[in-house]
């Protein structure tokens, strides 16, 4: 992958499409859509690419994390519910050589007791969580900063 | 929603598509195609509309759910194997705003352990199991009676 | 049992008594006797006749269920606090011979978390959870239900 | 209630009516008439008006908790080995709007772990354990403090 | 207590009085009343009289613990449902000073886990388990061999 | 299935079409493709014939599950991942009545902790794992064992 | 097994050739060789041969456990150490199709936690404890009466 | 020491400084200041001198307790959140011969689940907690008892 | 806190005064006084003002927390090898109502089991990890983010 | 070992010479001598040799183990009830530098829970369970293709 | 026994015969011959005379603990694997009224985490491991130490 | 550091200031200075030179850890009740390069469950324990012979 503009996939996982409807007490009132226009800006400002997806199924999140390998310089991934138990995805994770930051909205060890256990997160570079938006918008500066300094 | 016919959705997960055939001795030797035909003649008593769909993947189901927000006025909801541990289906139950019921044909508790945890109970108004066939029917009344008298 | 009327007993658990005053915000402020009206109008409907009664004492609890092996058809039980520890309830149930429904007024498992095991569970037919005073009428119908597709 | 004399229901659980003779080393070799006559000095010195009772059934103690509700100011209640796990004690303090102070004679947590698990302190006020007799005087006195800073 | 005719006190728990019907391929066909003429002829044989009580109640169980104190030479307990959680009949059996015999029909570790565990058990003499009618038998040879080698 | 030529299905779970480039150090470096060569040589030494499927889709797999119930005599099924929890596709095994196989590439006893749990082996009629690409190879001939001497 | 004298093989496992001398507060001061004679004494008047092995060896006890099994009508087993782990001596005991009982000299149960738990438990007739010396006694008489009634 | 007046150490932990401020919900809105105010008052009406100190430091506070040992009479412990892993705190107070209550404003068993256990408790003469300001009134009125009743 | 520059504290626990000596693989090369300027660096173009202090003492950390609470606007908090067990510490963030973001160098959910639990977690705004020095700077990022989106 | 004629132990653990007799629901019917005929007639189609030892002792199976280090390619080991906790054997197959294949004859999940773990099972090359008497001669196969594949 | 020369009895338990060739990176390159040499030497400048034995069996382990007891005035012993579950050893150490000292080449608790549990030690005078070879000597270092200041 | 005498760093954590004083039946009469005095005895025989330090003060204690790295050879460290629980001691002992030995006065396997966990232990050389004084004395012993044998 050459030293120009980085390209960066946003992957949000299931139930994410509901942003803004669903329990909005606790994922605030933004939409999915206005989350997704704030994390293109951040990214312009970063010089990088971003090309984002959603999905409710586990079976194309684990595909679109395989397709990603060559195409991409990093991955924000937020696993949604199936951060708790998604084997799968966590050896989808593993098999990319690629820096994955797992991304979440909610601080999840305030909430229910099995939100704070994270299968994939030992095989992510770093977590980033409770920070609502702006855990995104967070995550495209650490990958920024983790390609400049490790390529460049 | 208007006072009129109240249109429940019914969801099987998982295997269900398989009943008569499988394991006869705990589900019975009704096949799904009769299951539907005694759910609809009950609903068509208590003067409602039903809709049934099974499948057996997870994003489907989840994808069903967060469908039947704005089209629905209740759900019957069978999760089959993914009761034990879908986060991701208990995320979309919580996130649709519809009074939920979860149904099994067999008694979990009587069964091997790990079936005695649903993860997707904590968010759903109420459960029904143990009663074969007959969990759903019981379960539309339970729709009906919670429908009137919440709303009438 | 001849095939005539159905005779059902409604077994009321310890503090089912304080029904009304007892943190109404989760069981409601129906007394135990507009709920007892309920259940048995409903009863009458379906052409069952029902007996009820409520004790705080486990030991009476037996008792009942002992001496109703021999003049009931059914039994709805409610066994209230008992419902987590009492092993002496759950060899009662399993040593009558009579279809028994394990009926809660609240979502146990959407409260604390002992609140989710039942040790009553593995021997009673079915379990009917979440849905208030309408937990015992569709426990009825549930009852009504299997009794004639079982002996008629 | 009126501002003049407190009633106090002062409630003993199973087998503290063997006190004096029950492994005195533990509990100490006063009879439970001669802490019952302390207790009842003791309230006389902060004019309070106490009424004591013991008893070795669940379901009676469950019973007078219910009917302590409109006839006392506060309870002092020492479960004995109920302590551990009747959910049905629990849910009968929790349903009684009283102040509720849960007294134990040794100190549960020098002996045998299981005693160190209390399932009906979560719905009580405060809990004073390990001072023998005194157990009750102190309890006496933060009733007194109590209702004397919350109500007068 | 004098040296002359051992008196016994066998104490049936819960559910016990349902022997011959509950589960006989577990407990077997022998009523109550049957095995109780079988202990009774045993007993005449070591010359040792018996008294017999049976209740499904945690309470009277305790009284009739603390009123054998001073009646009994020794006590066989077969406590039923209660062996598995009732620390209050624990500590009653602790607070009098008899030799007591846990005794069970089945064999506890040969079914469902929660039955394996006994809370009165580190408190007993001894235990005999898993010989149906003959637990018994052989509890009173054993209180015939215990009482004849430590008093006379 | 008459007792002509066997036919068995081969399928392969979430991530294994990565093979060669994923952990080579822990599951090698041949390719999906190479393996499966392997696998139809040695089929064919064996008189069976066989189809292969791979998919990351827990529902896919649950799918081609219930599909081989009348197309095949056999399965070899390394669920990857999903061996750690789907129930659901161990509720889809249990329901066919083919003898099923699970065959691991790695030794999973010898890894994250995790890895030694399958929730599908319980109705499996066995596990073969920790021989690389033998693992499949061995599957075949098990299968070739089994149905001789079961069937002809 | 012909209906003349019954044979019984009483086996000792580790350190019970140490009775006598080892922590004397919990096993007694008898030595093996005078519970021996009490054991044979005892026989006797039951009209019972026995035979008696004591071993530090687990394999050793295995082996007499299987030659046991066509030589003798029953076996008093204390297991030692072995009680808590010996899944091998399990099994051997399953293996055989003779009346076992597992008899222990001090009551497990008041002791070390890891002394509650018996892995043979689960595969013998009955279990008698606590009881020291004795505990071999009444082994015999519960040996006699099932015999006497199961065979004659 | 002798009979004139007791002294009497009042133990507070860390982030108690912070009373008043701190989640008021739960501690009050009384200032540590005003706290210490009443104990004072409340002591000399029973003729005790108190002293008092807080620390944030775990180190202190051992210092505090040893330094105790021939200075005071007895201790009021509010271990703060140290009371749930201080093995260090727990030794200190084991090792200084005085009486010391362990006392809390909260209710512990009332709030998240670590907080009911205090690894100090199994060492300490006896607790109080749940009553606010009052836990340490009533502490002194205990130590008070103690000293009158086992000195003089 | 008017609007104009803001301050944070950036507090870094136990042994991270020896960063670039300790297990350099595990938190690399950089030594504290490095990191500590690329801190002050970034925070120079947020426009932040921020003071940095270290302590291996847990009561030095809680008094920083404290005294954080009056004098900056949000807190870069690493609490080192206390994250794991200090309810201390955990006390300390949440009796201040400032914001919070735990950070970590390394991703502990890929080292030992133990450091994937923090005690600390439940009480902050939000968690980063695993991205080495890039944690401190991507967390000024967030609470630049935080303060001008909530404030200004 | 020079390339000709392989050589390969295969170890029976205890209770296996009692196959044919030993719960044959579970086992089968073959006896051990005729397991091992089929084992000696698959092993010659091969070309290998194989020498077959059973013992129920532990310290034998260790023997054996070190003992085959110089003597054999390749093992076959079926630890029996040892495999769920025999650490000594698991440090004498860690700690010879030969394949060993742990076979089991029935499929251990799904039996009871202890079955399920093996801690033989980490040190292991692979293991193959739930094909009977197929176990061992498929490990055979197992042990040919690991051995031409890695040597030749 | 009398001040003259000890005697010092150094148990060796599984797969020490192996030392030097098992895992040489955990347990060094020094065969037990070398390292029984270094011992005797160390032994000789104590003036102490030892007895050194190593078995694989634990029957054999159990005889030789049993047998020290009169002959010995203390006992090094590495039980090897058995240390983490045989509770036969454990029980024979409890047994024989000699100082040992359990003794490991390496450092336990660095290794899997199953061999941190020592069901033996709570029954020993003192354990010294991780110091391989050094273990032993200065084990004897302090059987040296102890039995001069306790016997002379 | 050159090859001229030795510096060994003797840590003592909490409490152990009150050897002597503190529960001498557990940790016997000596005083800390009578213990120290023989140390720097035995130290003297060794030619090795010793420094000590006690704090009950974790912070302090990681401090002294920190700057012995430079300044010693060697460290024994007995870390009193923080050896349960501080992960901050456990990072600075990991984090200097020094062999340091684990240092008990007791036998912690043979005391509350918990003493028997030790947070340091995996990441020390040895430890030595239960030899009360004599594990000092022994462990400088330990030191001798590493050094000596490592690094002239």
């Amino acid at each position: 992958m050459e030293g120009n503009q980085r390209k960066i996939m946003v992957l949000h996982g299931p139930n994410l499409n509901f942003l803004g409807w669903r329990e909005p007490e606790i994922y605030g009132t933004l939409t999915l859509k206005e989350v997704n226009e704030r994390i293109i800006n951040e990214a312009a400002i970063y010089g990088m690419e971003v090309e984002i997806y959603q999905s409710n199924h586990e079976g194309e999140l684990i595909d679109h994390l395989q397709h990603s390998r060559e195409r991409f310089d990093g991955i924000l991934f937020n696993p949604g519910g199936y951060t708790h138990y998604s084997y799968a995805l966590r050896d989808a994770v593993a098999s990319i050589q690629l820096p994955v930051i797992e991304v979440h909205l909610s601080n999840l060890h305030a909430r229910e007791s099995f939100r704070s256990t994270s299968v994939i997160a030992p095989v992510v570079m770093g977590q980033i969580s409770g920070l609502g938006l702006h855990s995104y918008l967070v995550g495209l500066k650490a990958l920024k900063l983790h390609l400049d300094e490790h390529i460049e």
